[in-house]
């Protein structure tokens, strides 16, 4: 049994972690932060965990959470992540953090994309990204996990396959992604008041998405070279759901039953990404931890769309399958 | 032709104002107001706009407005709009009230249940309610109108036939509303944020909504003796729309068929009222001036539905078919 | 561990009922049939279960059902269900029926209310009501549960606690309920058609739906005298969930202090039904087997509100809620 | 003033031209035509025109419409279409065909993709493509308009400013569409059943869907050279709205302001095609006539994104703006 704590608990990937966790049987849900004032009962934020989980959101110092819990899963906002993570690392804690902090390698990198000094910019590059599907081996000897970005969850898994066995030009990609609007989180703003975007469809961020950069970068690794993509987010109607379409050029000659093959052969053992025959819908995938992936082979030009929970597998059952790694429990408990 | 000023045009009942004076062929559109700083182009806020009115959103004393239009739509927030409207009328201008502040008679009612000490009390009392199914005579002759609350009018239209003829016992009414989201306005709370409010529904005000009062006021005024209701308004996640099921214990014999003809006989020659045989859905009164009605008996109590778009017939069209009515224009132009 | 088969598993119950039996430790889903053409796949049907479970859709005798598994649940159409599962109990299965054909006690009100003679009537009035907070210990010496429909279950246990105590007159009761579409379950037709629903929200089935009797038949069962409800469902644009209103007359003296006190003895040791102060939305409680309640007093009336998942406290949770009660089984396991 | 007959006026975009026309001062719904038995009244099937429009639905031959109406707007499915139209002509009618039937010149190009043979081959290549912002001159000559599809019209306006300026290679050039889905029709099925596509967004005919050849066409004959596009269809949840992201690659140096500024110009008298600086949303440009377009450089490639409402500018609008030119009324008339 593992005590745990989460920090920065009112919003949405947090009530997913909890709900999780909450059938976790080697969990247990010692602490739950926030600035609020009052000390709120976390039903009072949450009101479907009534009668599911009696504690109180505290403001807790580093000390006081490692006091409390030997895991902390940080949902705090990028910058104020990094600056809590070292002390709880000091004090003994292991951490899978959902900001953006400990996802790009580079200083630089993250104060251009994220506007903002890095507070912790020496332990860039040793920490380990948590997509478990690509680096397994080193999550399970970490003791802090980059926990991915949602986003690039989906593009990566789609197009990992083919850039880490050479089959596409690295710079020849475009990332077209459609997502639910609990992606942009529990804090109140006009472009997700109801009835500015329900009933509607758009893009944001066109060109200067911060998932941009993560994915690049993690693509990178698996090519082992540079990647180049054109990332355009949409916001659909929807409360939860991914789904992207990624277009890119074949190296050469390519038929549809091969590139499903190596699909297939990818993810073969892997317990959470499913490689369907089908075209998915954001649907299939719902409230679970899977990723669905299909590939095509349309005019020469290589496409593949996926799809997964941008709360589950996009966040907080990522999170929990990286706990899982992390401590030695079956990779699929309670997920 | 008559030039217009639109008092806080900000909010979605302005904008859709806006649209149906667009193809108003006697209405010019010659002010917008609001308290944003930088005057910016209308567009801005509604984008939905562009290319459609070239007017920037202006800060406007009542005898800058005066001194622009003939006629003000008073979208202002309650409390504000009744500090303005003397002002305006002094002014010369005619007004239509979209908010409450003279919708009640009684000033005393009016603090009790909108928290506050009624700005213009005098005035209360004197002003038509702006239903014309009801009050048309009265409205005609009038330079200032109450338009009347969304819930209101799909409850008072409902059940005036009734309450008139006697048919019903006035002291047992329930009315059981459900409204899309647009109802509760442009500015964003967590109760309209998108992943909070859709796939949901929700009573809320249960007991002691605003428009219980009006309800009742009107209802007894057509009555000629005291009306009272319980009312329960919903949440529906759905952008526009009000459908009110009404349930009320008849005084005497009363067939299902005598029941449909007395709302046929009663709104025999009203241009936007359709009383039908079928059980009507928000959707087919979306985006019209139509205040959809039919009634049931069941186990020997009186239902009533009745379904209107909350920003037309609820609010904005109800204000042009005031307009019209107060300009001497076609009771129907424009919707 | 139990091996069950699901009859007619093509429909959204069936789809829920298997998710939550994957992560019930004792129960294995062993057959799973229809009358579909050529043994599809269950993934070919619902594609979120693709890599969860591997059956083909089979047309199974009953005796082949038996041979396959001890319990049997039934999610076939009613008249089709009370066919088949007499031969079900004979050959040995346990059986939970989601179907309405074992709900009513009375033949002729089911052929009054369906349409059709009923095809096992010997066997009405001795099967237990599988709602186990009214009646759990039938339910646990019973062989067949007849599985409460959604709206009777959101309904009886706003009611049951106020008619059991007598504390409202049984004969002046509303019940204004609100569901989603998925309560018309996965056969197409223009009501359920997108375009058609989406967006709007309208009244059904006005004083005729099937559920009445059945909320009637419980609760004057809880009473021990007659209940008369008036019933009026609603569809609403949504997925999943009920909330249901009610309005009734108290019979002495209640305040909302008291009320709220009798609710929350009646269900003080109740593992799935939560009584709450706050007005609660069906997304508190959707993807969980709970109902949450509250209550009010309005203008001397009583006002309940309740909500749940229509899919799973509706259906399939209190269905294995039901199971677990049979077998011995927690009665909160995987749930 | 002019007589109007539609044919095949069951549909979602009949009930759009007719709410349309409702309010043209120089058009008269004279005939509506279905195959539906025992002529029912269209506000049977359009429940929104209910005292709005007083026609049965009749199964009328082309002489039949042709003694009714001088118009006749066609919105037969494909085939069908084709197969009457003919006789209209004869008969002394203009037509605005819905249908796909005269869109593509080509009659192997038609039955490749149709999978039938075209039943009126001889008038391909003759007919003129309804966009009146590519194709003025011609309509206005004409006395049979192919009205276009919804997503080529997206796509179209997108990319002829490009491709006609050969601002970009015209074989590497993708369009990623999403769509409500009223664009599927009134034909119930189950991909549009709502709890299978609401909350849910899907890819769908990937790689083959009818409107790649006609967007392909239409482009080609703007740049004078052959097009070729990958064309990706998605499924939104919501009703109405395309929105439209295409990625391609210029061919000299663009920058962004040069880039909008093409789209400036080349659009700068269009009544009904507003080329914006912020992105656009669906929602901007729903219940009217206009395309909102912009466009961006990312990466080196140009990006345009567009919307319009499917059902207006994207049918029923575009064939009133077809009817106006046809008739010399002024071209934005009710629009």
């Amino acid at each position: 049994m593992t005590r745990i704590a989460i920090l920065g608990a009112t919003g949405y990937t947090a009530l997913e972690l909890i709900k999780i966790l909450l059938r976790h049987p080697e969990a247990e849900v010692a602490a739950v932060t926030s600035r609020q004032e009052g000390n709120p009962h976390i039903a009072m934020i949450h009101p479907s965990l009534t009668n599911r989980l009696d504690l109180t959101l505290e403001n807790l110092s580093p000390a006081e959470v490692a006091s409390r819990a030997e895991c902390a899963f940080s949902c705090l906002p990028h910058g104020a992540s990094a600056s809590v993570i070292p002390h709880l690392l000091d004090a003994g804690c292991r951490v899978v953090d959902f900001s953006a902090d400990y996802r790009l390698q580079s200083a630089d990198v993250y104060q251009q994309w994220y506007g903002q000094k890095h507070p912790d910019p020496d332990r860039l590059g040793k920490v380990v990204y948590g997509l478990p599907e690509l680096f397994r081996t080193e999550i399970v000897r970490s003791r802090l996990v980059a926990n991915p970005g949602c986003y690039p969850t989906s593009a990566i898994l789609a197009l990992a396959p083919l850039v880490k066995n050479k089959l596409i030009d690295p710079k020849d990609i475009i990332v077209d992604s459609k997502s639910g609007v609990s992606g942009a989180g529990r804090t109140v703003k006009l472009t997700t008041h109801f009835p500015e975007c329900n009933e509607s469809v758009s893009a944001y961020n066109v060109g200067r998405h911060r998932h941009q950069p993560e994915i690049e970068q993690v693509l990178g690794t698996a090519a082992g070279q540079p990647v180049e993509v054109i990332f355009t987010p949409h916001l659909i109607p929807m409360d939860r759901g991914i789904l992207t379409t990624t277009y890119s050029r074949p190296i050469g000659q390519l038929t549809e039953e091969n590139l499903l093959q190596v699909f297939r052969e990818f993810y073969d053992n892997e317990p959470f990404v499913r490689v369907v025959d089908h075209l998915p819908g954001t649907k299939d995938s719902a409230d679970t931890n899977f990723c669905d992936i299909t590939a095509r082979i349309v005019r020469g030009r290589v496409l593949t769309i996926s799809c997964l929970d941008n709360l589950i597998k996009g966040a907080s059952g990522a999170a929990v399958q990286n706990f899982n790694l992390l401590y030695g429990y079956p990779e699929a408990m309670a997920l």
